[in-house]
């Protein structure tokens, strides 16, 4: 029976829409007790058996797991957390009180990643209606993802029996880019986030003293400029030793994914081209094998109206370093401690605050092609496949290592490249949300004859 | 007739607790016209003419004038505006209401300026019950000194005829070293005050974006990289040239001032030692003669708990260069810009912000000698002089330029340097207030002979 897939997209719309009033901002501890509890019960009413999964500390995950006519189990990811409002002040409408203009919804986590839990929970309460489950799903909905799972390896380390399944959908994907292609990805960067800390007075001082009392922030702007050059190339030595450059599969991947979404970015973007005026496959070859050094932030002295003439005391970066297969957070992180020790800057303290590993599954795996193929009949679109994502997801290698099952991003997803994932006025597009939904229907059943 | 020290001193303690009830912060606007009547109506009770004296805009200056029996003027500089107090919660006593503990008074503007403008104001009072004032006393009081004397200049420009005098007294100098010598100031370095803007981007982005979109963070780190070198030295090109080195009578000068308050000031700022193992006049002519190019604050991206992965759309860099006679702030400024250019930051926006020149009295003038002579007297101790101040008074190029007035920063200050001066818990020694008393009547009487 063909169901009424109208009828989804709107329970899956007044989910998200309950979910996003949550502000559930992970970074500052916020309402995560009551989103996780918000998260159960809407499991627990589409017909989970549930129950919440912690480690030693942290939030916690939300688990769920209900039989279905197949044996095939399916572990779906998500979380409930979302990343930070500010700067709070551009965003042009609350982003805790869901706001539908022009076609679009805007909230903190629409697009990231409220609304893909949303559009699964809609298709799995639709065909309960329908005569039940085709296949076992279980799911697990954790509270850290933007703070970097923290206490994710750990609960599935602990969990391994009621997480064992045949394949995973992570969170990621687009259900339709702007040329109507479904879009998956079949891994993602590894990362480390630091903290770089420099202390050097006991209190702010008059400027004044500027030449005779050491100067914090020009200490951080010093081990800074030592960590990567103005030609972009990170300087740690053997930052880029072990990155292993794409397979020919995954080159081929790369040159036939869709471009659809360049010009709206480079124009989100506010830019005339992207670096080294890269474009097409070049571009996504680039963003998705070339290891990054970033500033994610300064802090440091004054900072507000005016100018107050202050020889700061202490001086604050955070970095993150996206890192390729074959690179290993860990290793990173010892070569940049040793690294600023040699250059003289053994005064500035480093502290670990994000690590994960890079993690792939093949192209030739089964259960990609099974997706893909689901995929191409729903949209009868060529699938656009990125064999590797220049984000992170850290939960993949701690899915991999520990239930040693395949994953991927897949087109379940409503949102799209302008969707403001991280930033002010975060959204997605309604009309994303029907092939969300219809690919996930078909999925679902498809799997039950895996 | 050998005044009562004793009744003046406690008069200027009065004094100082009534303007310190005023919460007279300019940066924030507060109780400016309150505090400028209350000077007005202080300086009209004691025998002043009296007006305020505007710019187009900005608080008023109270203006004074008082003939006495020569013809000699002297004309002394006060402001009644304070600093901010934040970190209010620093404070262990309200900053606003005076209170006395341990032989201190406690309160936001006690050290900075408002005793020097009490131990004035305490000391006229008594030589006018004294038989009257033995010099023409003229006496101008801002509103602005802490947010750059913004209107100071074209107050003076527009009263030259009112403000002329034979000699003038600044703020600032000490009453009593802690090894018991009067200090004195001769002149301070200017001030160039600049803002950095970097913005490549119509947003903040996910930093997994960071290998093909440009980087404000990075540029702004590289631009500063090229503003001063890991040396301590400024890059700009010039920068250093036209800085004029002390003379001889300059560093002898330096050679014998009071070194009392090192060991002090390194504590506070919770050193083991200064730059290069600085120490007595070398640390002095340093900090004297040698121009800074300080960062006094840098903002980007996200800066809280934990790490938000963003690629900053944006970054910032507040940045005070003070200058040593012979460089001037607007050639310093057309040197920087152009610095920029040539290093290929033209993408980098400067503002500028505060510009003052430094300026300075000859040591061999007149009018320094004798008030030096005074101050060995009445103390029975060697003068400390400072031919240069590390430290800014945008003050004294107008008075120079406007009026060719010479000046300094006498002894009639009862501040030290543990006073705290925009800092919590600001405070003076109720024991240098006599010192300070004494001082400044015996320099009013001398200066008649001059």
């Amino acid at each position: 029976m063909e169901p009424d897939y109208a009828r989804i997209e709107e329970d899956a719309v007044r989910i998200l829409d309950l979910l996003c009033r949550q502000p559930s901002v992970s970074a500052e501890g916020r309402a995560l007790d009551e989103t996780a509890e918000l998260v159960e019960e809407l499991l627990a009413g589409a017909g989970f058996e549930t129950k919440q999964l912690r480690a030693d500390d942290g939030a916690a995950a939300v688990y769920g797991d209900q039989p279905g006519a197949s044996e095939y189990t399916l572990l779906l990811y998500n979380h409930y957390d979302v990343q930070p409002v500010d700067p709070i002040e551009l965003w042009d409408s609350p982003p805790f009180e869901p706001t539908q203009r022009d076609g679009k919804l805007y909230a903190r986590g629409t697009c990231d990643n409220k609304g893909e839990l949303a559009v699964r929970l809609a298709v799995i309460r639709a065909l309960r209606e329908n005569g039940g489950l085709p296949i076992r799903v279980r799911w697990i909905v954790e509270g850290e993802e933007e703070i970097g799972s923290t206490n994710f390896d750990e609960i599935v380390r602990r969990n391994t029996e009621i997480l064992r399944a045949d394949g995973s959908l992570w969170e990621g994907g687009s259900a339709r880019l702007s040329d109507g292609r479904p879009e998956l990805g079949l891994g993602f960067k590894g990362a480390l986030g630091i903290r770089l800390d420099v202390k050097l007075l006991a209190t702010d001082a008059h400027s004044s003293l500027a030449v005779v009392a050491p100067s914090a922030a020009w200490r951080l702007v010093e081990a800074l400029s030592s960590i990567r050059g103005p030609d972009g190339r990170c300087r740690i030595p053997g930052f880029y030793e072990a990155a292993r450059a794409p397979t020919d599969a995954e080159k081929r991947a790369l040159a036939e994914a869709s471009s659809a979404e360049e010009g709206e970015l480079r124009e989100l973007l506010g830019l005339d081209e992207f670096v080294d005026g890269l474009t097409g496959p070049a571009l996504w070859e680039r963003a998705a094998y070339t290891p990054t050094s970033n500033i994610a932030g300064i802090a440091t002295g004054y900072s507000g109206p005016g100018i107050k003439t202050v020889l700061p005391k202490e001086a604050s970066a955070w970095m993150d370093f996206r890192l390729v297969p074959g690179q290993h957070p860990d290793e990173i992180l010892t070569a940049l401690r040793a690294h600023l020790g040699r250059e003289g800057f053994g005064d500035v303290e480093v502290t670990p605050l994000v690590s994960a590993l890079p993690a792939t599954t093949p192209i030739e795996h089964p259960f990609v092609q099974r997706v893909v193929r689901v995929a191409e009949a729903v949209t009868g679109a060529r699938a656009s496949i990125f064999p590797l994502g220049p984000a992170t997801l850290p939960i993949i290698a701690s899915l991999q290592r520990h239930l040693g099952v395949p994953g991927l991003s897949a087109p379940d997803n409503p949102t799209y490249s302008g969707s403001g994932a991280h930033a002010p006025n975060e959204h997605i597009r309604l009309e994303d949300v029907g092939p969300a939904v219809r690919f996930t229907y078909a999925l679902l059943q498809d799997l039950a004859a895996a």
